[in-house]
């Protein structure tokens, strides 16, 4: 079985106290697609500029991922540029350009429209949307999103909310989205607007899964350096989705294994620029801080 | 086997912007030795002023509390008040008066000098050392501290340092005691100036215990509402030192089940103001939510 992975492939310039480091490969999709593919093959589907670097093209294979429904359009790549803060927590950002990912508009081949697994990665809801739509019953649909898109896009978002099986997002956003400050009290409300799962993202504090079976309070990896948490977020899914995409047996059953597996994604994430470090590790890295992981929560 | 704790004992006035109460019952002490006395007999080291309602002696004694250790002093009692913010995390102090505290020199009885777990609750670093100067080879000496004494009493904090078997903080205090601002890279370094164990409190987060055996990165019970979050620490401690007095076996072994408790009881704290929930829980509510924790965290 495998993962369609819709998102933004985007070239990202970063600053951080320590380096600035410009025209990285990133994105939703980039991040969500690469961390999926230590487990299963991420079909993505996405928008790339006349800009975009053969190289990351190459990385993207490397990578295993089926690039049928990667598009090269003319005109330039989605561009984020942002700088992040002393404690590593808060960023703004500087800059962004659209280019391709503007009116990108896909069309999936029959093949795409069969997978059962669908991560919709953070980009519009009206993208996420245009794309479930094509989808012939989906076994399992997740969805990230982000501020931006609870600000300029919240009737649209409130739109596909119930055609997910969970929605993704973190603490100050499940917090908008519920009005509602504290998360646990958050959590039933999001489940009125649709989805049957919720995951709360609390960064280096781990996440919070609500569903059917009650809460999970996940952990998250301890780190002793956080280098550049971009695209962290979107690792976490993409490690939960293909972990999850790669097992046997009911979702309820294996969500919280994966969602553990994501949060060990995102940790190797975090410990450089970009995709730096995400595409040097192996599976057996993360097997392995799984691991330990299971080790440091046991009492 | 049993306990001490030494700590203060005070009236809080706390404001938060739903409520207003004045003169409850707390002070470190307070928090602490009720949470302990759910697993063992804390004895008490404490001064209160001739202004301390004679219900809250009541309420020591109704949790079997030792009170040998509490003196009654002519002056004031020990007065805090606080302010708490719309997201319940962010405090500010009011006023202080010291009042008896100030002066407290306490000379413990030989029966106190003997006991073997030691609870210093956060109180002046001088204080916390006076009382561990008395005491007669302890099985287990545990401090917490906050900001003001990193601030105003750095130098004999230090000192008392290498003395504890476990000291107790939070995330920005250990921040502020390693000038290093992420906590897992700061454990090291809190080690080096001497305790053999530390733990970092994350409020809501959970917490992390650091240790020979490695780290323990421990939830949080997910509460729905935070009534008043004043004492939680307290209780935390108090629950943990507790819950290690009355058990069998080594330290090592029985740390990360202690905290556990700790972590609970601290729960009940925060669902009332002062001690008015933590004052009517049954041991059997404390079980009860160590239960649901742990299927909580399973995967």
């Amino acid at each position: 079985m495998s993962l369609l992975v819709l998102g933004t492939t985007a070239l990202d310039s970063i600053k951080t106290p320590h380096a600035e480091n410009p025209r990285l490969l990133g994105g939703s999709a980039s991040h969500a697609a690469v961390a999926a593919s230590f487990f299963t093959t991420p079909h993505l589907i996405g928008a790339v500029g006349d800009d975009f670097p053969r190289k990351y093209i190459n990385l993207y294979r490397k990578h295993g991922l089926n690039l049928d429904g990667l598009q090269q359009l003319s005109g330039q790549t989605f561009h984020w540029s942002g700088e992040y803060e002393q404690n590593m927590n808060n960023r703004r950002t500087l800059d962004t350009v659209l280019g391709v990912i503007e009116n990108f508009s896909p069309t999936l081949t029959a093949a795409q429209t069969r997978l059962p697994y669908v991560l919709l990665a953070n980009c519009a809801p009206d993208l996420q949307a245009n794309v479930l739509d094509q989808m012939r019953r989906p076994k399992f649909v997740v969805a990230d999103t982000m501020d931006l898109w609870l600000n300029i896009a919240r009737a649209p978002l409130l739109k596909l909310l119930p055609r997910l099986d969970c929605l993704v997002l973190n603490d100050s956003e499940a917090a908008q989205l519920a009005e509602e400050d504290n998360p646990i009290a958050a959590l039933p409300r999001i489940h009125k607007l649709g989805p049957k799962y919720v995951i709360v993202k609390k960064g280096e504090h781990g996440a919070i899964l609500s569903g059917p079976r009650g809460l999970f309070v996940a952990p998250a990896y301890p780190l002793k350096k956080v280098v550049d948490p971009t695209g962290a977020g979107d690792s976490f899914i993409g490690g939960l989705m293909g972990h999850l995409t790669s097992q046997k047996g009911s979702i309820e059953k294996n969500l919280r294994s994966a969602l553990i597996h994501g949060t060990i994604t995102a940790s190797y994430c975090c410990e450089a620029f970009g995709l730096k470090k995400t595409t040097k590790i192996k599976k057996a890295d993360i097997t392995k801080r799984v691991r330990e992981l299971s080790k440091m929560v046991k009492w």
